[in-house]
């Protein structure tokens, strides 16, 4: 098998766009650079979108969501039975990924990808059954080959649903109760970082919570550790649903030409695998926050992400990248909307 | 002279709203603590407008504009005719803050108080004429008492429309060819930190403009050095017209319980003069960056502020502060719209 979709060719930057945007950045009506993060993603955008003005009007969000073996070992402060009632406070309307999406009139999409609660039929969820959750990990592969792909697919499909709806930016957001431990074993398997320095306390665990995670994973890695180099197969044996959902998606959205904006810890281990799998996707990724999960910041180093936001978060469902779309609508309004010099006849330097 | 109108009681905190709001906080569908940041300032803003469940709607933007005297020194990348000709920018629409003001509709006012352009008069633009800029302030005082006292008013004038508008938050901007060396100069000479860490490159000095105009503020903290403790005398000696109207302004709003939203380096010491004024205007400022300048990392340190963003921005205008109103708006949203666990029948922890 070397012809997974996956592997095929990211869509390439428009270098001629990429360039007048640069061009015309030097002419607006401030100090040159004094826009500082904001004038780079403008042009990036203008880079990814192919047009000197970028915008972003069309915002899509999808929340992948699973359930996890691994909490059998006691690695999370909530039940697990939280991830399918979170699933209905997302039909309802009432969590904050809910309330982002209204104020920022984005498309939300919920994909229940399988979890431990039998039956659930939410209304306009997606729910693909590919498991009970994932097998708990510390005592054999997550996941099988084929729920894998399925899960890869399951966000790939959600992209092409964005396109057909026009999207100019995606966002993947996650909700799976064990999902930073999932999230911690894969990066430790990818990266030569100590597992002190990724597991860390998820929605709140104590000191001796975090030490008893560590350990969960030390297991894991020990279990699996000769499928360490193979970042396809340290998805499905360590990961979750939604990761490998979100890893899919990330690399469907270079493919297709969709702007990414990732969110926290568990979305950027996906967004590193993804790069693992299919270098070319980089360039189709920015980073919304740094989150207080410690991990997140080696990841972000890793892949060279310089996020909009740092503000101490650690919710998850998207809400991080949500809350930095202002920011890249506004450098795009700066960008597209200030007078130039010329227009303004107002004086460059030097004096 | 022992009534100053700035030496008058700041309003009180509403501790009732902000106990609520807290309580409010964690009982929302989130792991307590995970919005971070954005939980503390929407408990800080339901204290300040005495309502559990804050907003942010209406937004007053006011640009202060100021020529300054110790631009013959050579300590700018840019003519003076700059500040007159970005007053006609503002007037047109073209530069950064109307592009920000439109977007977040906020209401924008220009107060001119004082540049080198001889008759300047702008439609819409409040034109003060309280002197062809300041005095260069290596030979003599930067502003007269008199001067000084009619900016502070200018800033506080300007809250009052605010609030005649109705106004839920207060950006103040500035705009002034070499603002960068009084805010310096005002900084170095209230708190006890090396000119070397206070002076910066300001709009594009290259590293050897930076010296001399360390140099030159070293030569008028000299000739000041006798009034360093009074931090009203500094401001007039060292400062300039718009900082003291945006030190007024910062006044104003905690006297008259208006949230303020403090941009970049040469607004927070406007906030650090406050500060001394009348120390319990703290509690109404929020921090909106922290920029690109070097020296405003310590004087956010001094105030003990939790900027919001850190995007390398250095344009003033109050541009740094607009960027951040889509946090805060978010984070009342958030606050006020996320379902409780009881409401959402989801299970809190512990497991």
């Amino acid at each position: 098998m070397n012809d997974f979709w996956w592997q095929r060719p990211c869509k390439a930057l428009d270098t001629q766009a990429l360039e007048a945007a640069q061009s015309r950045q030097q002419q607006l009506t401030k100090p040159a650079g004094s826009l500082g993060q904001l004038e780079r993603v403008a042009v990036q955008l203008a880079g990814l979108q192919g047009r000197v003005k970028p915008g972003l009007d069309k915002l899509w969000i999808a929340i992948f969501a699973g359930d996890h073996g691994v909490v059998a070992e006691g690695v999370s402060a909530y039940p697990q039975e939280v991830t399918g009632q979170m699933l209905h406070n997302f039909v309802t309307g009432g969590a904050a990924i809910n309330v982002l999406a209204r104020q920022l009139r984005a498309r939300l999409e919920v994909v229940d990808l399988g979890t431990v609660t039998p039956g659930l039929n939410l209304p306009g969820v997606r729910h693909l059954n590919l498991g009970a959750g994932t097998r708990n990990f510390v005592e054999g592969p997550a996941m099988t080959q084929a729920q894998g792909e399925q899960a890869l697919q399951a966000g790939r499909d959600s992209v092409l649903r964005a396109v057909e709806q026009g999207s100019e930016l995606f966002i993947g957001g996650e909700m799976g109760i064990g999902n930073t431990t999932a999230a911690s074993a894969v990066a430790c398997a990818l990266l030569d970082i100590p597992v002190a320095h990724l597991a860390g306390p998820g929605t709140g665990l104590d000191a001796a919570g975090v030490s008893h995670k560590a350990r969960v994973i030390e297991r894991a890695l020990s279990l699996h550790a000769a499928q360490r180099g193979d970042a396809l197969q340290t998805l499905f044996n360590l990961g979750g649903f939604e990761i490998a959902a979100l890893v899919g998606a990330y690399l469907a959205c270079a493919q297709e030409g969709v702007a990414v904006l990732v969110d926290g810890f568990i979305c950027s281990v996906a967004a590193l695998v993804a790069v693992r799998l299919n270098p070319e996707c980089r360039q189709w990724l920015l980073f919304g926050h740094r989150g207080a999960e410690p991990g997140h910041r080696h990841i972000l180093q890793t892949l060279e992400a310089e996020p909009l936001l740092d503000l101490g978060l650690r919710l998850g469902e998207g809400s991080g990248a949500a809350l930095a779309v202002p920011l890249l609508r506004l450098a795009c309004d700066l960008h597209g909307q200030m007078a130039t010099f010329a227009e303004a006849a107002v004086a460059d330097r030097p004096a």
